[in-house]
């Protein structure tokens, strides 16, 4: 089959390339010169301009945009120019589902059919394979079965799900048809909210690990130090090898422990990292959408919050404790 | 009455003041000859060491103990050494509760009654009263009402509540016998823990106040930096007069909300504070309380953590999670 | 001066009593007939259609809009078919700050002026007062200066604020102009995410004081009930009593403290209550504008995802931890 | 190699089972006779009383004790009066760190080595192997090396750590000596926080998946109901095939997620739970050590009391907070 990538950052480009392997056609287009040229060289059929791009795929054409969410609109609007009834688009990067939902109502007039796939795999999806949560119409999406059947991981070494009948849809080979447009950003959208959970999780555990020796270093005495409690943490405890013993039979092994216990295996005090934890607009949608829907979540909000805490020095709002308290208490700001 | 004072800091010295403007005799120590001698001059009567406080004291001797909590066990043995069958020692510092009931225990079969007092009013207290929370043996904290009813508020002009009996108990008069050794500061630590939520409450909301004008300063635009969801945050909203209105006929009028709106009176943007907020035994304690008792106490546990992140740069989680991120999607920190 | 009022339920027909008071005329509306009777039987004008309720305005017309939010817009709509140039109207709803901006931006072409007024007080403001938070242009705001002061409390018997300059603005009246259109709402969103917060900060103090004698309760022992911690938590707290006792002297005296304190009054155990607590749009808001801002705000979204959980039996996500507990642990559920 | 088994519930019989699997000897007791029978018929040496249990070890002892926490002193206390020097307990259940710190020393001038291995892998245990956390002294854990080394899962077919040194340590195994007495329940404590909180961060966006139809069920109009905020929230989704789909490439697969993927198969809403989620005392005895070591756990926390809630119909704070809108606005409380 054949299909048409715009954006080819590092996931397009991988995307193409796994599509190759597997014997499609891939026309390709990116405002980076040398992106194209790299791909022709393994056998992408190149294009300099979007409507080059359109005039390369045959009917009907497929193309699959990979761009920055900030430009995706841009790029889909000059694109469609050039697209006729029956063609397709799909959005594989990470748009606001209610943004997909209006491209698709844009676009239905015309005739010209809008897919929004949400993409999980970061770099290690071109050995591996991407999941993809997949939102639009029935026809279209079992139109592009074949590249999505390519792109996905497949069932590979993962065990069955016990009691799941065989040939059931497509879930256990790594894709899915969530629902109607916005439904695959949707779903993509909570796996990302998710994920921010997750990986907090790990993180506040692996924290108190690390601060296990409190009770080993030397505490100041004075009114604005909160007293130890017991007196008795003083373990130093291996972060590496316990990240590293929890991937076999343990509950919580995962592949994001599998990564960190990756992490630490040279860097055994993160000292490569200062901490600053960006967050993209997935997280925040989820909790929107938490609250639209009345849904408590206070535990994928806690982990955004917590991206939000690492990246200031000191939140007004602690100033506005600290004011307070010198007001009623004359409490001094310790120093750092 | 008499009444000995251990402990001659800032509310110790202040209760004396109190009690003495109201008639009662009050005996004097501290380890800072200075503050001895200033309390003396205003009508005290000073002691160097505990054993001469003690002295001094008529039987049965009443001695309020007025310490850091890192030293008061110490000074309660010595001084109790000095005691006799039928004394009463109270401690009005921030005494865990556990360390009352067993405080208690060990002077009870020498027949010595122990009372803890929990004590609210900050540097305020001297011209507003102490809220004070009593826990103990109702024999001997009757015995003290009138020294409980003259360093408490009283009446003063805050409204009766509505349909309360006249005349019911000390509540309405600012200080209550809570109940056994540890129930006062025990209630004393959950009035913490209360305050410390509240104190969040305003500042979470000021802070989303503070930046309302978030859209009018620019934003970069890259894989790691979340967009704008509305642009449209442009308002640049005055703290210190918000502060001040709802001081007025708002439901949410209140101490804490005062004192807020002087601190922002001559220092706009609370540049004065680093926003490093310390917590004290308290907070924590009524956390574990929460904990021990099954009992969901995550506002009061949010405001707890905020204090903790207050005062680090950065912390280990945050390292764990962008060591993650780079693993996983291969994304480099953004700088500060 | 003259005012129109839109919806007469407690707080409309309570504004109006307050500005006829003091000497202000009020043109009223409202769909329920005996409202305006009652009201003209007061002094008021009545309108018994929204034409005759402008065609009975002075002009410049000013009109108070004070009806539910879901047909604020519906109402305005009409109104202000019937207005005129320099006429102003004046929502003191709960509106959402967009809608109000969006609101001003329709009008402004007319030359009607739009002004949003987050008003606070519930049903206490008949005589307290109720303080008024403003958003919209200078001139009719100034313009509607005596109204705005007659309904706010004015400075009462509330203490000055140290320091702050004689004379300056409003706001220790009790009103503000917080900014241009929107900036009222938003004031008063955030003001009811602090209300949210601080009410959470008590109720769970609350609880905890409540379930200080758990350990009195005879307690299940399997392998599905953590074990009690330390074994003493016995105490038998009387809540009315500690709330009132606070009220005086204490750091966390607040308005909803007393109205705290009232409530045990004559329901010591709150039985009246089952404790479905609602939440309507500005907690949500007041949530979205922080993430919109990436301001952390665990404590104001704890308080809201409380009001949440209070009103389900069991959340779904429940039912997923049972299950996975049941697939890795073998745990059957726990009768209630 | 032998190792006595003290406990043979699911947990203990299955480790005795792999023990025996693998050419370990091994001495059971239980107070349930049938436990034991079925043990002896698959090759176990069945005992009768614990001086009969011990009298069949021979010398250095080593027995592992797996029974509930309620119970543990208990037996260890009879266990050890039949023990000689250089003898070794293991206690295999959940203990808190601190009481293994309390034995470790009370048996220490017996030369009794107390060992604590913290225990993870439930039902699928026997199969996949158990991820031992273990605390105590190096000389007797190395004595143990081929004990743990059977109980553990192995490298099994779990890839590689990259870049981890061949033949480093144990925890490749799925086994660590974590450190001195306690540190291996202590790790074990945090795996179970950890634990708490990927549980809840699974749940939590499957919730918010689940209420993604919100918008479609007809929702009251009233001041009690906060307004749908956009009001296309109209997504049918099925949980299963989004858990099945996760499962292959995403970022978020892991075996809890195998596991939820599990539980939808034949139960598409989890009809078979209610929802009340046990916690035990690890997932407390975590925040504890959070609190008193200064580490902001605000996922943590959250899923702990998440799991309090999911217990209560409505708690007692719920209660202050409608008592609280009575008073201050009139609000009655909606109906369920």
């Amino acid at each position: 089959m054949q299909l048409g990538m715009i954006g080819l950052g590092r996931m397009g480009a991988n995307m193409v390339r796994r599509l190759m392997k597997n014997g499609h056609e891939c026309v390709v287009f990116d405002t980076n010169e040398a992106a194209i040229e790299e791909l022709e060289k393994e056998g992408a059929i190149g294009a300099r301009t979007l409507e080059e791009f359109a005039s390369k795929l045959t009917l009907p054409r497929a193309a699959w945009v990979m761009v920055p969410a900030a430009i995706t609109d841009k790029v889909i609007t000059e694109l469609t120019s050039f697209m006729d009834e029956g063609d397709i688009v799909i959005d594989g990067g990470n748009s606001y589902f209610r943004d997909d939902r209006r491209r698709a109502k844009e676009l239905e007039p015309r005739g010209i059919h809008y897919i929004d796939c949400g993409t999980s795999g970061g770099v290690w999806g071109m050995e591996r394979g991407y999941c993809l949560m997949i939102g639009g119409q029935k026809a279209p999406v079992e139109h592009l079965d074949p590249i999505f059947a390519t792109i996905a991981p497949g069932e590979g070494d993962i065990e069955k799900t016990p009691g799941r009948p065989e040939g059931k849809g497509t879930a256990q080979k790594g894709y899915l048809h969530c629902g109607p447009a916005g439904a695959g950003h949707f779903v993509k959208m909570v796996h990302n909210g998710i994920e921010y959970g997750i990986m907090a999780a790990y993180a506040e555990g692996l924290d108190i690990l690390n601060n296990a020796d409190c009770d080993t270093k030397s505490q100041e005495v004075d009114a604005e130090t909160a007293p130890s409690m017991h007196g008795d943490l003083d373990y130093s405890l291996d972060l590496g090898e316990i990240s590293e013993v929890w991937r076999r039979g343990s509950v919580i092994a995962s592949w994001l422990l599998d990564l960190t216990a990756n992490s630490f295996v040279d860097d055994a005090k993160l000292e490569k990292f200062s901490g600053r934890v960006s967050d993209s607009g997935e997280g925040r949608w989820t909790i929107e959408a938490a609250i639209e829907s009345g849904t408590p979540a206070p535990v994928l909000t806690s982990a955004l919050y917590e991206r939000f805490r690492s990246r200031e020095e000191h939140a007004f709002a602690d100033k506005v404790c600290s004011a307070m308290r010198f007001q009623f208490g004359g409490h001094l700001e310790k120093k750092a």
